[in-house]
């Protein structure tokens, strides 16, 4: 097993391979595995990531820090970043995982990756973790927009409502099917300024007031260029309204 | 103000003091507090801790490492270390929080403390942060028994008694008071293989038979070497019986 394309996409080369090694083994696979280093590997990653964040938001409250810090760091990020480096060619699995198809999950992906960063802790101390890490952070934290990362569409329509001083949005719950195990839910989400309603579905009230949101606040950003004032994210999502409406009065 | 007595406390020298100034000020001081360095500090306390318990402990998995390190950086654990520190001398605090006595309240002890090794990592760089936080920690390492530390009372009579091949303690509810919203319970833990039976109380079945179980833990260990059969505490809680179960029935 040659782990060098490995260790030159990371850009380190380790003086312990064996490291590396343990670092790529899931317990699937044998005794020597990677949940120890992953342990480690997590809290340098939140360490290095923190320390970038603060380096270069400077007027960024701590609230917010975090919650940038909690998107840049979650499963789907990491997973993200271990396909780039393709990761999945150097895993070590049980037969069971790799019939699975172990290899393309997230979560292995991830705690991979961050067990890669634990090893490199080990390996070359922590100015080589951070330089691994910051390596391969500093091309998202290029792309990121601070102000709405890791945000819900409700509070993102909200802001975007209070940016232009308009009043917020009004939710409605219009319909609830099935049983109380299994409910749907239907809010409506109405901008009265733009004459904007649109419907969104979830398994709970909240999950559909979110996905309202998340319709009205592409219908609203359609309709606010006033050379540009497209509704036809509206349009379409009310058609869906008299269906739901009439189941509701069958279940109450 | 001199800061010069904590900088010899915490056996570091800062370059750049006005650093240490702003981990001292809370919020309500002023503007330049220190949330920031908080969350920056809390990172690279939790990266160093990790780091001290993955090489003290060389055969601990990585669950046991996660409960041992919440228990170390926990609010309690750090106030504790506030105080040693003498921290509340040198705080910040607006009026309204020196007059209610902000200057012992266990948060805001702990988020300053976390504020100045953020503060030390930024002056002096990562050695000099790792440096003062494992000095801080090394005497509370020496005195952790990490099969016991942050694991609640159920489990250790668990492991307690599964050790001297023993079977598991019986919880039974025996009285439930007051209305729904404010009720109480008390249950009631035995050991048969050693006739002990005491009786918890709490706000939740869950609370009442963790204090149930951490009297029968201390019952168990009194009466487990030979020599030393007292049961006390048994007596003391099983006199308490009498009371609970009327009003239970009432209850119910």
């Amino acid at each position: 097993m040659s782990l060098a394309a490995l260790q030159s996409r990371l850009d380190h080369r380790f003086g312990d391979e064996a490291l590396l090694e343990q670092a790529l083994t899931h317990r699937s696979h044998g005794a020597r595995h990677n949940e120890r280093l992953e342990f480690l590997g997590d809290s340098v990653l939140n360490f290095v990531v923190a320390s970038m964040l603060f380096d270069r938001y400077g007027k960024i409250d701590e609230g917010d820090l975090s919650r940038l810090r909690a998107n840049l760091v979650k499963q789907a990020s990491l997973a993200d970043i271990a396909q780039k480096l393709e990761l999945s060619h150097d895993l070590r699995l049980g037969e069971g995982e790799l019939k699975s198809g172990g290899f393309r999950r997230p979560s292995i992906l991830a705690d991979t990756l961050e067990a890669i960063f634990g090893a490199v802790f080990l390996d070359g101390g922590f100015d080589a973790a951070r330089r691994v890490i910051a390596r391969l952070y500093q091309p998202i934290l290029a792309t990121v927009d601070p102000k709405t990362l890791g945000k819900d569409a409700k509070t993102l329509l909200q802001e975007f409502l209070q940016g232009r001083k308009l009043a917020l949005p009004v939710y409605t719950v219009i319909a609830t099917h099935g049983a109380a195990h299994s409910q749907q839910f239907e809010v409506e989400c109405a901008i009265p300024a733009w004459e904007i309603k649109v419907v969104g579905a979830g398994a709970s009230r909240r999950a559909a007031e979110q996905a309202a949101a998340k319709s009205a606040l592409e219908a609203a950003q359609a309709a606010s260029p006033a050379k540009n004032p497209k509704r036809a994210p509206r349009a379409r999502k009310t058609a869906q309204l008299s269906l739901p409406v009439a189941v509701a009065q069958e279940v109450k």
